[in-house]
């Protein structure tokens, strides 16, 4: 198969990369040197750098589009998070990182996210909250975004 | 109080930093420029690294006196991993990070990880698992690293 | 014109992405959010990652193949290098990073790269070493890395 | 020697800990695990974080008190740099980094950076480009800046 990287993969091309379900957003890079440790394998913290990436890239396609065009952008932030690593990645690895909103409250979300090279890899799971950008505290999600992480991403309300 | 960095902080002086408890490995160090982001706080991976920092020291320093010196030295890797972020930190603030296990399995172990700047900012729990340096499998514990586990972390084999 | 990322681009691929001159390999990639810093551009050390990137791939698609299945691999390093910075790059930006070997002694070699986003952003030239693996001394240069410098790059023995 | 780190050396702190000559910005640290790649030494990009880290204090201790307190700070850019390595640099080492501004002109300076361990491992010279916050253009040295410049760094003007 040839990987379009940096570019959103539809639900056929995930299925073709071995994911078990497709994903909200789901996009391919590959494994840089600078990203090896003395192991020889990815270090754990590229990871965090891989689902950073595509976080920022989710909620610039999802996100941004839902407020007001004079109305201020959150500072998004992530409050706590928990990371599995079930398989180590080798350099030059292709691999598909992904998200998806799962659960959301006034003014934070439940995000969930894998990394995919054939097989799982890892998975992040983490709760990101929105802060006025003047740090005057919690901004309550728009409600268009609310309804879209229900209508895209199948998310609940808790 | 003039804080030593990359030097091992005794009981009292973790106390006189702010910690609640002192915990059997604090080191101090001090925010780089390069770990801001955008936002102009230190970006979340950066703790990642400081807690990997740390973890590299306590097992240089408690673990290897625990092999014989012919036997081989085990690759160490993070299983799981859940990080809460308290507060944020800032240009050229002085922190600690800490490290304790406060539980082990035959081939595994539980840390415990803080990060203090006067409050505490955020904490990182892991399991960190032992492997054959060949990749032929876990690698357990040798029983005087066990004993430390219990005398000197206080941790409870599980 | 859609980029094909993490692939060799043909000279017309290069030209057609505003290069001014084919070079010996250019690979595309994206600006990622981790490599932003506070001043909300990419940072200069970001770069470096980037040139390092494709001289590790232009080592192993043209290095690795002229060496005996049973010699030792070198140990590539820089000896010196010098960075010019020529217009900033911000989010999101599509980029192509090239590198050409212009010349090259018995066991180094002269490295030019380019970073291109539409118009030309940093070049970096700098001196690669080839030491021995086991640290025993500088390594020559095999002859058929030597003829394909020569035929491949247009690099001058010197 | 026990050495301070994160705190402006001493010249004869700095003589003690092998300069061959006293710098206006002389600062120790010690290697992290994450500097290392996969050849077991210190990656060469960590290099730059590390002049990065001592650019940025140097701007804060002498820069900043130059500028009126209603003045914009400049943004402040590298236009270009060199690098020499000269030997490599392993986990664990303590290291000083320095900095002296060797000469300047109406909206640059150049810089000379060093990096010692025992001995003289690598040097960076590079040139700084001063900018108005706002991107107009280049923005002129303060006169306090400059004569500091010439009366502690024994710059010249060029």
């Amino acid at each position: 198969m040839t990987l379009r990287y940096h570019t959103p993969l539809t639900p056929d091309q995930q299925r073709a990369f071995g994911l078990s379900e497709p994903q909200t957003l789901a996009i391919a890079d590959r494994v840089r040197f600078a990203e090896l440790d003395v192991l020889k394998h990815v270090n754990n913290k590229a990871y965090m750098t891989w689902f950073e990436t595509l976080r920022v890239e989710y909620f610039r396609l999802f996100g941004t589009p839902c407020y007001d065009a004079d109305a201020p952008r959150p500072r998004i932030v992530i409050g706590q998070g928990t990371v599995h690593y079930i398989k180590e990645m080798l350099m030059g690895e292709d691999y598909v990182t992904t998200c998806r909103v799962t659960a959301f409250r006034n003014t934070s979300c439940t995000m969930e996210q894998q990394l995919w090279a054939g097989d799982l890899r890892a998975t992040f799971k983490c709760v990101i909250v929105m802060l006025y950008p003047d740090g005057s505290g919690r901004y309550p999600l728009p409600d268009a975004l609310r309804q879209q992480f229900i209508a895209v991403d199948g998310a609940s309300a808790s």
